[in-house]
C-alpha cells in the first residue's frame, strides 16, 4: 500500500495510491490515519474522490508527528567525510515539525545561514505504539518507509556542540511523497536494501544503498523504544551516506533556484526548489 | 495570574489560582488554553468548580507542547563543572513530551541507566506566536514562568556526541506546578532574578540565581525565533546552574525512594519521588 497526504481544494487529505490516481480518504493526513489502530483496513477500504497522480499536490506526509527523531553518523561513508569515529550507539537528535515541507514544496534557505546543504535519508514512520520492543519484533511497529532530506545549516550546526540549531530551520526538510508499506518493497523489513541518491540540478551528489546503514530500521526502533514510547505517526530519519555538500572539496552549498532531488529506490522521489527566505 | 493543569475526577483541566484554591477552567490544560489568542481574558474571566490547593493533583503544566527546547551550558558555574568553554551561542537540544511529568508525580529512573541526576531550571512558556522577534519585543511572547527539572541519564547523554538520548527518558522531567505571569513576579521580564534551588532528600545540591543565566529569557526567545516559529504552549527550559550530581566529587546519582525538590523563588516547587522503572 502507498499512502500520501495531499492538498486538495484548500484542505489536506490522507490518500491511497491506486494506479495512476489517488483515492482521497476521510482522515486529514497520514499521521491522523495512523492513530487509528485499524488504519491498514481503513486505508484499504475507505473510498472518496480520485485525484490523478499528474495533478497531485503533496503536503508533508506526517505534518505533526509527536516525535521527529534523526540519526547522525549512520553510514560509514558519511562518518569518514565528517571525520568522526565509528559510533557504538546510535546518535539521536530531534527536529520540530515546523521544519517539514512536502515532496514538491520549496525549501526555504534561511537568511541567517551561508552554508545549507543536503542529507538524503531513508525515513520510516511508526504504525503501532512501541515501548521496550525487541529488534526481532520491531517491524510490527513500522507502518512503512518514506524519503527525508535532512537539509542542514552547517554553520548553525557547528555553533555549539549540539546539532539541533542547524537541523530545524523552518520549512527546510522535505518528507514524502508516499508512505510505502514493507510488502510493496520486497525488502528485508529490518534493513531494507534500496538505492539512495541525491542530486543538485541533476548532478549526483550522494549515491549509496540503505543496506549500508550502521544501525538498521529494527535496531533504531528497538533502541529508541528503550528510551521513550514511540507513537503512531512518529517519523524517524535514519541518517545520510557520504556526499553532503559540507564534506566535499571544495565545499558546496545550496543556492536559491537550485533543484534538490532525493530518490530512494521504490519510494519515489522528493523534488524541491531552493528559495531565499524573504527578508 | 497563576495557572495550572490539574487532574480532577479522571480528567485534566486548566485552572486559575485564587487564594487557597484553584478555579477549574473549560480548557483541558494550560497548553490548549494558550492556543486561544484571548487566553488572558478567558483565564481571568471563566469560572468553574473550585479545588482547594491542599487537595490538588498537578498534571504536567503543558502536556503536549509543539516544542520542548532545552538550553545546555547556560550558567557559568555549570559550564565550569562540566569542563566546557563559555559558549558564544545558546546550546539548544530537545526533549519529547513523553518525558514530562507533573509537579508531584514520581520520576521514573530508567532500568537501563546507572547515572541519573538533576538539573533545576527556570522554564518559560510561549504565549504568542513568535517568528524573527527582536529581544526587546520578546517578553510580549512569553506567557509566564515555571519550574523544570531536566533530570538526565548521564551515561546515555555521553554515549554519543548528542545530548538527546540522555535527556528524554520516559516520565523523568517534572514541570510546574504553575505558570506564573510576569506581573506576579515583580521581576525583569527579559532576565528575571530569582533564587533557584535543588534538594535531594533535603540536602541542598544546587543554589543559584536566574540572573546568572548567560542567555536570558529574551535572548533565548529571540534566538530561537530566527530558527523556527515558536507557538503558544511551547516550553523552554533555560539551563541549570552548578551542583548537578554528575559534576560533584564524588559523583552522586538518584536512587529509588529519594525525593527531589526543585524550587524557584516565586514559582512554588516541584517535589518528586524517584522510583525504579518496573522491569
Amino acid at each position: 500500500m502507498r499512502l500520501a497526504t495531499l492538498r486538495h481544494h484548500g484542505r489536506t487529505h490522507a490518500a491511497r495510491r491506486d494506479g495512476d490516481s489517488y483515492v482521497l480518504l476521510p482522515h486529514t493526513d497520514v499521521g491522523t490515519l495512523l492513530k487509528d489502530p485499524d488504519w491498514r483496513r481503513l486505508a484499504e477500504r475507505d473510498t472518496g474522490a480520485r485525484v490523478p497522480v499528474s495533478e497531485v499536490d503533496y503536503a508533508t506526509l506526517v505534518p505533526h508527528p509527536n516525535k521527529i527523531i534523526c540519526l547522525g553518523l549512520n553510514y560509514a561513508s558519511h562518518i569518514r567525510e565528517m571525520g568522526r569515529d565509528t559510533p557504538e550507539y546510535p546518535t539521536l537528535f530531534a527536529k520540530y515539525d515546523g521544519a517539514l515541507v512536502g515532496a514538491r514544496d520549496d525549501i526555504v534557505l534561511p537568511a541567517v545561514s551561508e552554508r545549507v546543504d543536503w542529507e538524503a535519508e531513508l525515513g520510516f514512520v511508526v504504525g503501532r505504539t512501541a515501548r521496550h520492543v525487541h529488534r526481532d519484533e520491531a517491524s510490527h511497529h513500522v507502518a512503512g518507509y518514506t524519503i527525508v532530506n535532512d537539509v542542514t545549516a552547517r554553520d548553525w550546526q557547528r555553533r555549539t556542540r549540539e546539532f539541533l540549531s542547524g537541523k530545524t530551520f523552518e520549512s527546510t526538510t522535505p518528507v514524502g511523497p508516499e508512505l510505502v508499506t514493507a510488502d510493496e518493497l520486497d525488502a528485508d523489513d529490518a534493513r531494507p536494501d534500496l538505492e539512495i541518491r541525491c542530486e543538485v540540478d541533476g548532478e549526483v551528489m550522494q549515491r549509496s544503498r540503505t543496506a549500508d546503514l550502521l544501525f538498521g530500521v529494527a535496531d533504531i526502533l528497538s533502541y529508541v523504544s528503550d528510551i521513550i514510547t514511540l507513537h503512531p505517526g512518529d517519523l524517524i530519519a535514519t541518517g545520510t551516506p557520504g556526499g553532503v555538500g559540507d564534506g566535499r572539496d571544495p565545499q558546496v552549498y545550496l543556492k536559491p533556484g537550485q533543484v534538490l532531488r532525493t530518490v530512494v529506490e521504490g519510494l519515489g522521489e522528493l523534488r524541491n526548489t531552493c528559495v531565499a527566505e524573504p527578508t
